[in-house]
């Protein structure tokens, strides 16, 4: 409480108070990020904005990252809040390069969350955690007041080791690299919307939600030379290739019409009036790489996998996308609230 | 949501819903971690129910831990939640006999909460943090709905490296061993309890929150065959013991006279009714240390270090404590909650 030198650097008169907005992977959270936590904590090994931090211990390299989760409803089609809370993490993992082997685990609960539904979410927990061939190896518990939470909050934060020598971040980025996608996106995003406004398809949009660290090892063991890698996560596949361009002063153009979204994820998007490309994906997730070894790329990832774009330099720190009719238009970040609580 | 095999070990004619006993340290606290979590997640690497995990990488030890901090209020007098956040994780990782040197540092921010307060947060954790010596090296930000939360909650994960051979456990603890404390007990507590129920004193009670990294670093140098330390934060001293003391299956006998506790702490505790040896702590811990040692082990802990009891092995698993006129009552942890939210 005593000795802050400096006042708040986000002005009051522009947000005197915390918005849904600033946890939305759009600007607002970069502007809280940026300014205030970024300089505060300022040190070589959270430099490179990336979704963890490389440890180097007696030479063996680490990853370590966190992510809390406070996705509302707690249960969808394709997941639960459980298995998004060990996806998350060991997708950030996984896009540090690292093969993720430790979690820890945290419940904030509020005061009559009925006992069961803790008993679910563990038994998904410990289910992704297998999947994912993880162990969680540490955590905690707390309860908050009734109308203090709102049921369940959780955090996860993990332990992965890098196993090979390549540098994994958006600096590494370099002209001509091509830009992959493992699969349709929007799917994610879409499940946990269909089920708040009560959208009804055919059948239920599934979440993507899943572990990447499969297609990542097979990536990496294939031989390729991986430039940067980025879950497609809060703000969607949009706000990754803005992070990733302005992380390397690099132009990315995509092909909008190369990248793969389901007819009842592109109809729900409609009905709500949303961007695919800034929906959230759980299990998406883009990589950079040579373009003379985008084709073994594409096979190692497997099926799903697809070039959707390529990087240039003719324009700094910049995403553009060309529509199926032709026409470019200019990518950027949203600067409101498309989807609270998504994750 | 799909493949959970068995009901929840809770039976719901016990407790139904979660409830804020569930959070407190107490017995209702373990019986959640003992049913539902421990046996779901067992695995050899957190067997030593301990305040963290020890990882093996290429014959570096590194401890690992996490904590979320729910405390309400959130500025107190002598720290605020971002210190606590910052010498929680620090502290488990201490007792775990590491150096503190990582921490993830995640926020879930209610909307509407005062930038300026984030603000003032985020400065406290950086001070923690230069006092304790360890970098934030990731994080994250999340933000739920006003009435969804209840202004901030913070998580904290840590990585420490071990630089010794020692094996600080439960199971360590041998007949015989000299229970030492590091200073006078229920300040932690009883500053936020003070906040909370309006009382006033002559001078306000001070939470003793802060990092155990010197004291615990000092007695590992000083060659002491430390056998096991803990923190006294949730459930105080008295919970604490009676978990190490199920731990080892010895009899830990300590003699109340001298422990200390400041008069004012003392006063609050009558006037609300409360055991101080259950009231919790931030700044406080107990080492088992070879009886031979303890004098070496006063000297290193320094100033406050006090012997308060000796391990015997004439009762399995059982904790007593000698009043000040010679009356011997057995401690057991908590049923109910006393104190919720003071971490």
């Amino acid at each position: 409480m005593s000795d802050f030198a400096f006042s708040c650097p986000i002005p009051i008169s522009d947000y005197p108070q915390v918005l849904l907005a600033h946890g939305s992977g759009g600007k607002l959270m970069h502007q809280l990020l940026d300014r205030l936590i970024a300089p505060t904590f300022a040190n070589p090994l959270n430099a490179d904005a990336h979704d963890g931090a490389t440890l180097t211990f007696n030479g063996v390299r680490l990853a370590f990252t966190t992510d809390s989760f406070v996705v509302k409803p707690l249960f969808f089609p394709g997941g639960d809040i459980g298995t998004l809370a060990v996806n998350g993490t060991v997708n950030d993992l996984a896009m540090c390069g690292a093969r993720p082997r430790y979690l820890s685990l945290s419940f904030i609960l509020e005061e009559g969350l009925p006992m069961e539904t803790l008993w679910r979410v563990i038994q998904s927990v410990r289910a992704a955690a297998e999947i994912a061939d993880v162990q969680i190896v540490t955590g905690d518990t707390k309860v908050v007041d009734r109308g203090k939470g709102d049921g369940m909050f959780i955090n996860t934060a993990g332990i992965g080791v890098i196993e090979h020598d390549l540098i994994i971040a958006p600096r590494m980025v370099r002209e001509g690299d091509a830009i992959i996608i493992n699969g349709d996106i929007g799917r994610h995003g879409m499940a946990i919307m269909a089920v708040r406004e009560g959208l009804t398809f055919e059948s239920a949009i599934e979440s993507d939600c899943a572990p990447l660290v499969a297609p990542v090892m097979r990536l990496i063991e294939s031989g390729v030379e991986v430039h940067c890698l980025r879950d497609m996560t809060r703000g969607g596949m949009a706000s990754s290739l803005v992070e990733i361009a302005k992380g390397c002063g690099l132009h990315l153009h995509i092909d909008e019409s190369r990248i793969p979204i389901r007819d009842d994820v592109r109809a729900a998007c409609e009905i709500l009036g949303l961007d695919p490309l800034y929906v959230a994906n759980e299990g998406r997730f883009v990589a950079f790489v040579p373009q003379a070894q985008a084709e073994r790329a594409l096979a190692a990832i497997g099926e799903g996998a697809v070039q959707v774009g390529t990087v240039r330099a003719d324009a700094k720190g910049k995403v553009t996308a060309q529509s199926s009719i032709g026409v470019s238009r200019i990518v950027d970040m949203l600067s409101g609230e498309q989807l609270p609580r998504i994750c």
